[in-house]
């Protein structure tokens, strides 16, 4: 019996290759049982050399479409980055009838219904499963394990440079601004750290689990997104005395004819699992009809994390290959025509609870006045703390939490409490979810 | 274009198989989507009449092996448990061409290499993601996401009643016995819950487990049982003292020729977010070469949850029955002729740390005793607890952490140790693990 061979090529050798190249090195006999076969890396291209890089002999080209254009390349993994050169790679390549896997979440968020249709009419592959999460497998479990269930929620964090920066302001007290720093001279943060920041890469992320998760068309832009930067350390605080914690999460809520998406800072009950999730690890939260909820938890980043994932899927594809069948061809385990384009609930009719932190005179009926403000729009208090009064403040914090309300609600009757004469500055407001 | 049509058939109508039966009513167009054709519930065999159970109008048999005779009936859902009638109807469906799925961890803990290679052998999948874990897709990610990594250890609350015990008794001081009938009044527990306690039902799912993770060929009898009624109430309250949670956890690791395999109470540090895993969920924490750590967390029993793992198979093999595609006949994630035979490590050369808790005279000297019995295997001391005297009490409980040291070097202290004639009765011990 003669086993197949299914060769590889790879475009792009930073982190995510490397820890691809390092995998299949350490694969060995295990490996090739796994695929029914083996993999061969046939090519690699970077942009500039990378001598450092032990390629297996591959052939290795300074184009990258030299990769896609390579008639041995059965398989092409695309690990360049960006959303020009990489789309016109990744249109090359399943032009060429090759299979493609990508990390690439932000090519996929804004441009996935194109490649995906065009990879199910070349009849070809386009994977994604390293693009969101990393090295947790949640593209197929939401793909595949939970097939036989309606989800009805996605809730994760989903960028590890956010929750590193949350919980060092937890752990130390210390400012957004120096623990960005931080973050930056420890590598866990980009040089313009804009996208993990404002939330735009957990947005792509976010529609990526949603298309998938409701078997949706969603754009890019969809996502409502509040920054991490939005967080103090007192509200890290004050959160915790009320038995929160708070995680910058994407959440994805199915209502009956439209999709909730929002990407903000949340306050979570400490007791639920994912609150407990710190540092650069990622976590995301399903609930489904069947299962219920299920909680996946792993490193969201890095070279063999990432890479873990990428092998996921060549192996996936390999092992069809290499069998002599067809691999399946659909990103969205559906074909992407039975995709439906459900509504996306404005973010200003979106229900949730809240947490609101304001400074105010510590003097009779100011506590009256807030109150009000809130409760002229149907809005009930959960719970209030306020601070003692201290000689050196004029005003003393108070932290509210709310019953449930929506945004609009909550924005109108912060913008009444601002105006009273007794509240000093502005009222910073979070959204609490008690799942 | 014509949509091609999967006829199942389901041996047993109990709480997994009505829910089944609850999620393919519900799965609608959007299940048909997902398989690419439909799903036709065509034949049900139950012992006895199930009138209360709607079963979409399919053949209804008493007999289980109609089902596996009909040759309208591409699929069989094999839900009736225990390893004698069911093991039979397997492989008579298996010899009838039909692919299977279970949810019968006992019976391939038993005989999986035998069924496994006669699936293989026939072209036909056997397939049994709802066997451990429940709803959790734990069998998929150690089989396909995890196929590019080498699987170091597993670590798993995989029993959910065994769960719930210790939980209860850890939130309300309660003692194991009167815990354990509550849950049996509450249906969490079995009448008999004897492999629930001593062990049996978290070792069948680890052999699987394992055998999965390490491409190994595994005795049902392979690991090290100790039940979770040898955890008293007050060594959950010591543990948490020293900063840990008892948890009741089957363990495989990996060592460089061999594998160690056990059942056992497992004292977690707190941080750990499987220590935080409480009531009757299950959790699994798999450390792998290329991902390193991760957490799955969900629903370890229960009609939905084990009826969406079920769903997961089902759909799986109808997705390429659909497409005309021939499904991965692997259960195993390789071929069976490839499994290894690892040797298992004996219990007596396994190294942890430990937890010891003793009743001793408060006089001096005798710690400097206790601690020379350690001292003579080569054990040192983490931490100890000395609980003040009392006057009701001849003697004081002390509690002591030690380092790592193998099993046969701490039976050999304990033994000097409980000779001591200032300790009286026996020394409870129980097993650190730090992760």
């Amino acid at each position: 019996m003669t086993t197949k061979t299914v060769k590889i090529g790879i475009c792009g050798l930073g982190t995510v290759g490397q820890g691809v190249i390092a995998l299949l090195a350490e694969g060995g006999e295990v490996l090739s049982h796994r695929v029914g076969g083996s993999i061969e890396l046939a090519h690699v291209a970077t942009r500039t050399p990378r001598p450092e890089v032990d390629t297996m002999g591959a052939k290795d080209s300074r184009d990258v479409f030299a990769v896609a254009h390579d008639p041995d390349v059965e398989v092409l993994i695309e690990l360049i980055g960006g959303t020009t050169v990489a789309k016109d790679l990744v249109i090359e390549a399943l032009n060429h009838g090759k299979h493609v896997v990508t990390a690439n979440k932000a090519l996929l968020a804004d441009y996935g219904e194109e490649l995906f249709a065009l990879a199910e009419e070349r009849g070809v592959v386009l994977r994604f499963e390293a693009a969101v999460a990393g090295g947790i497998p949640v593209i197929e479990a939401v793909k595949t394990s939970l097939a036989g269930n309606h989800v009805t929620s996605v809730a994760g964090i989903i960028n590890g440079t956010g929750n590193f920066i949350l919980t060092e302001m937890a752990a130390k007290g210390r400012e957004f601004s120096d623990v960005l720093a931080e973050a930056q001279a420890l590598g866990y943060a980009e040089a313009d750290p804009t996208f993990d920041v404002d939330g735009t890469d957990a947005a792509q992320k976010l529609v990526l689990l949603a298309s998938l998760a409701f078997g949706a068309r969603i754009d890019a832009g969809a996502p409502y997104k509040q920054g991490v930067d939005s967080v103090a350390p007192a509200d890290i605080d004050y959160a915790r005395e009320l038995g929160y914690r708070i995680k910058h999460l994407g959440i994805a809520k199915r209502e009956a004819d439209a999709l909730q998406l929002r990407v903000h800072p949340t306050l979570i009950p400490e007791a639920k699992a994912i609150a407990q999730v710190d540092g650069v690890l990622n976590a995301v939260m399903i609930n489904a009809s069947g299962v219920g909820e299920l909680l996946l938890v792993g490193p969201g980043a890095g070279s063999r994390p990432t890479a873990s994932a990428v092998m996921a899927d060549v192996i996936s594809v390999a092992r069809s290959l290499a069998a002599n069948e067809q691999p399946d061809i659909h990103s969205m385990g559906v074909s992407v025509n039975t995709l439906s384009q459900p509504a996306i609930t404005d973010i200003s009719e979106v229900s949730s609870a809240w947490y609101l932190r304001l400074d105010a005179e510590d003097k009779p009926g100011v506590m009256a006045a807030i109150t009000q403000c809130l409760s002229h729009h149907g809005i009930g208090i959960e719970s209030l703390i306020q601070k003692p009064e201290s000689a050196a403040l004029a005003k003393v914090p108070v932290i509210l939490l709310t019953d449930e309300a929506p945004t609009r609600a909550i924005e109108q009757a912060i913008a009444e409490i601002e105006a009273l004469p007794s509240v000093g500055g502005p009222v910073t407001c979070l959204r609490v979810e008690n799942f």
